[in-house]
């Protein structure tokens, strides 16, 4: 038996299903036309949205990383929650005009920008997060030639990493942003070039679970910036403090306490250097806000037994959740939490491993997961589903297409 | 300083930049409009398809399976050149049925086939390869509504495995086929109910680079097989025999010796036991046939230096080459073969790493390089790219969208 990780609160059961939005997982099936099917919860992530406001000092921006899910419903609905939208490209770029995002809210990080994408947001007045002295060059002549100012945040790479983060995007060599030291040149001259000056993107990490690992970066971002500021010789319009708050996939994972990081990012802004007194500050979530509110689910088209082992075989898989099935990123592969979504308050009786309907080892859902006795027709739930998932896997693999997806 | 792959043979230089075709990457790119762009040599294919005929026994059949690379053009040429079409999906049904395949010589294996694909590909005539008993009595079924006569042969999951293979499919408890002791009576069942009995189909594994690996796992089929067919009384009209040859990605890896395992395919097939006097023997080759093919062009749209290390930051990414990123069945990351191809005769001088586009560390496409001297503008090719490149990434990731493809 391997554990399963932790079922994010929120999630109930009705008639023994398991519900979203007060509908089973029968019903949203129905619904949405079959399976397999990602069911996003509006409500869990107005509740997400508004604890995290209520924890955070009020002066504190709150930006969506629409690359956790850029599902249309899902974007425009954070994109009336959270006060900006960091985009990673040009086709982001497009998805958030088409929804109707103001672009002078929209900021735009990314390592490599194309010309086609520079020139697009530089267009619509989009802030572009600067990851090198090339790029702002580009973006400079780019900009002349369409005879507009460009606005530029530079994106730094800190000295310092995020301990414990999933992914660390900061701390020695990067692709990403430019090095701490070369910042002040770098700012120094594209303000002489005329582009406006929009501040700095300080982003080191993602996916921490410990409070006190990310109140230690945001102080660290906090000194670095005001450092920063004064060897600029500008003081900075927005400061993006960058994301990292986790959530927790696995067994054993601890949700993170954001009162705690709240309070010390509060104490932190009470007594803030001078340079600060016109600056905007802002945190840049994507997968916190929406990560939990999001389940995956499949069907069972066949339960067979193979030496003893048996097998739930469902329509979803790898191609939806390549994350859940342990190969994005992932050394040793654990399980997410999961369960049989129409048997949800039944009592687990058996070991089964979930697997998806490709035709390769690696399509697997949950291994040796102790469940209730399920069988062909039964819906498999994967919570966490909300962020990287549809748009993060690989869905024309062996020809079976994307999911149905729908906000509740 | 970390070593590149093998560049497979048959790729050359013309005025300097790599070749497919005969066409510089260049002008490639300029003919398919821009990059990121996979192209596919179709004499490369048609050359390892003549020198795989010369060296397998004719009596052997060669199919091939869609899977590594379903790309229309690509898939009309193998068709052509292959004896029969192996499938995962309705989907893969679909696009060789548009691409002009009779269904007669297609077969279906997949774990988790959904009533729907069981139902298509009954009325196409095409050839179930049967999962579990659960999905015979569903196909049964279904073809019963239809008053059709199903195709059925029987995927076994052998007691072996294929030594050395990347990925197993055999041996012990596996979510493929029917474990090798229940395959007689299901056989008989499935016979007396009506179903045209088309044989077996054993696929113990895949990506084996060790001929005698697959002498021994090819041995051990053909006395599964035998000692199956006897015991379900029946002979077999066809035996696949599966696939699991594999190519060289990485540094050291060696070709596999075709030629050595034709020979002892030829002995085997010249003592046969009378139970395979009227069988049809097939091997099912994918990444085979068209990995080696393909090559993978992207821009370098960044130069830049981060601490001392040099990256370049291309157009392309994950997003098209998740199993060179290292983030697709992968424990420990090793660069596939790579080169500057606009540079592509020149001298290595420096150490770079070359990346993707996407915001996430994630994203690398070669660590530690020594690639010559390149910057803006350049061209990087990822070889072994014609299977489970463009079809098995997530192209929507951040936003970014497929690839161009062509075949030359």
């Amino acid at each position: 038996m391997k554990p399963l990780g932790p079922i994010p609160a929120g999630f109930g059961a009705v008639d023994g299903e398991l519900a979203v939005g007060g509908f089973t997982a029968s019903q949203l099936v129905k619904r949405a036309g079959g399976t397999p099917l990602f069911v996003y919860s509006a409500e869990m992530m107005r509740q997400r949205m508004a604890r995290l406001r209520a924890a955070m000092p009020p002066r504190l921006h709150v930006h969506y990383a629409m690359k956790a899910n850029p599902y249309r419903p899902v974007l425009e609905l954070m994109a009336g929650l959270a006060d900006g939208l960091d985009i990673a490209s040009g086709g982001e770029l497009s998805l958030a005009l088409e929804a109707g995002v103001d672009p002078a809210r929209i900021s735009f990080a990314g390592p490599g920008k194309r010309d086609e994408e520079l020139q697009a947001a530089i267009t619509h007045g989009v802030t572009l997060n600067i990851e090198s002295a090339g790029e702002a060059r580009r973006a400079l002549r780019i900009a002349d030639a369409l005879s507009l100012t460009p606005r530029f945040a530079i994106r730094v790479n800190p000295e310092f990493e995020l301990r414990g983060s999933g992914m660390k995007m900061g701390g020695g060599a990067k692709p990403f942003g430019v090095d701490a030291d070369r910042v002040p040149a770098l700012a120094r001259e594209a303000i002489a070039a005329g582009a406006e000056w929009r501040g700095l993107h300080i982003f080191s990490g993602s996916q921490a679970l410990d409070a006190e690992a990310i109140i230690e970066t945001q102080a660290n971002v906090l000194t670095l910036a005001q450092r920063l500021a004064e060897e600029i010789g500008a003081p900075l319009p927005l400061l993006n403090m960058g994301g990292g708050f986790g959530i927790p996939y696995f067994h054993g994972d601890q949700p993170l306490d954001i009162e705690r990081i709240g309070a010390a990012l509060n104490e932190r802004f009470e007594t803030l250097a001078g340079a600060f007194s016109q600056t905007d500050f802002a945190i840049e979530l994507g997968r916190y806000l929406v990560g939990e509110a999001g389940v995956y689910l499949a069907r069972i088209v066949d339960r067979k037994d193979s030496h003893g082992t048996t097998y739930l075989v469902t329509d979803g898989g790898l191609h939806h959740q390549l994350a859940a099935s342990g190969n994005f990123g992932t050394v040793v592969r654990r399980n997410y939490p999961a369960a049989i979504a129409t048997r949800f308050d039944a009592e687990p009786v058996e070991e089964a491993n979930i697997v998806g309907c490709l035709c390769t080892p690696l399509d697997r859902l949950a291994d040796q997961a102790l469940v209730p006795a399920a069988g062909e027709g039964d819906l498999v739930a994967i919570f966490c589903a909300g962020a990287y998932g549809a748009s993060a896997s690989p869905s024309a693999f062996l020809g079976q297409g994307p999911a149905r997806e729908m906000l509740v």
